[in-house]
């Protein structure tokens, strides 16, 4: 993810949020806060799954979606699951199933497609990741009361639907100008 | 970036939110929440980068760090800069170069470094792009009214110096236990 100093600053650069001159818009600035809260979170994340399962948010994410598709899922369709291009699924795969940790199948009346699933001994590593991985987000908010975690998510809910509704909007002035 | 999925879910993907379990924490609901919102807009953004612009963000935020540091930058400061390890810096300025956008300079008293920095033409192209850059994201926020933008940036900016102490506290913890 590219991120830093999406703007330009003269501030002193500590995070990405100050790296905004004064005089720009309040949503840029809600914009690089969102940003920084984000990166920082998953730095932490990425740093705590090396430390103690030397592995990476690829991988961590890729056994996450086999996880929650236990019959498999086609190279194809798990890329796409994938949301973020790059990360070369095919060679995590590969990686992957040299550990043990997942396995191809074929698919019954498709002769050159495979899918890809976790092994038994990939789901009980998954399963310890994610049991830590849920531990240490709530640490990182836990700094928040029960109230201020409530309206954040309200607030971000009603962010994301009004960004949906922008996309509706866009595509309909697409289609009839 | 790793993303979707961070967690198992039985949901139809629709986003990395839907991928929660019912019974998953509602500090995990929210962490996916936040990366949801983030994902999204960094895609627009992103996508309209590339339409508008042929650029990448990658080659954006290069630029915004030089924008910021007129006198020029070494690659060491630009990289830790740029907060993200990969996208290939040296790769990113020698294509800048090549283009015109940015210059290397030689750095007086010291005969092995160089500053990078933007040519006059390389300041012009980053700011028509960060101009629109800043409409796109008011266009994205401006569903949401003044009075609950003003919310959302004080809870985020609560999430973030609360991360923050945590830090502190964690390093207090490891300097005496």
């Amino acid at each position: 993810m590219g991120v830093a100093g999406r703007l330009s600053s003269n501030g002193t650069a500590d995070d990405a949020e100050s790296r905004v001159h004064d005089e720009h818009h309040e949503t840029l600035r809600l914009w690089l806060r969102l940003l920084t809260c984000t990166l920082t979170i998953e730095g932490k994340v990425r740093a705590r799954l090396r430390e103690r399962f030397a592995t990476t948010l690829p991988r961590f994410d890729l056994m996450a979606q086999l996880e929650r598709n236990p019959r498999g899922l086609k190279m194809g369709e798990l890329s796409r699951r994938l949301m973020v291009t790059g990360g070369n699924v095919t060679g995590i795969t590969d990686q992957l199933v040299a550990e043990g940790l997942v396995r191809r199948e074929p698919i019954v009346g498709d002769r050159r497609a495979y899918a890809v699933q976790l092994t038994p001994k990939g789901k009980r590593a998954f399963d310890a990741m994610a049991a830590e991985h849920e531990r240490w987000v709530e640490e990182l908010m836990s700094g928040l009361t029960r109230a201020e975690r409530d309206r954040l998510y309200a607030l971000l809910g009603r962010l994301k639907s009004t960004i949906r509704e922008h996309d509706k909007e866009a595509l309909l002035k697409e289609v009839r100008p």
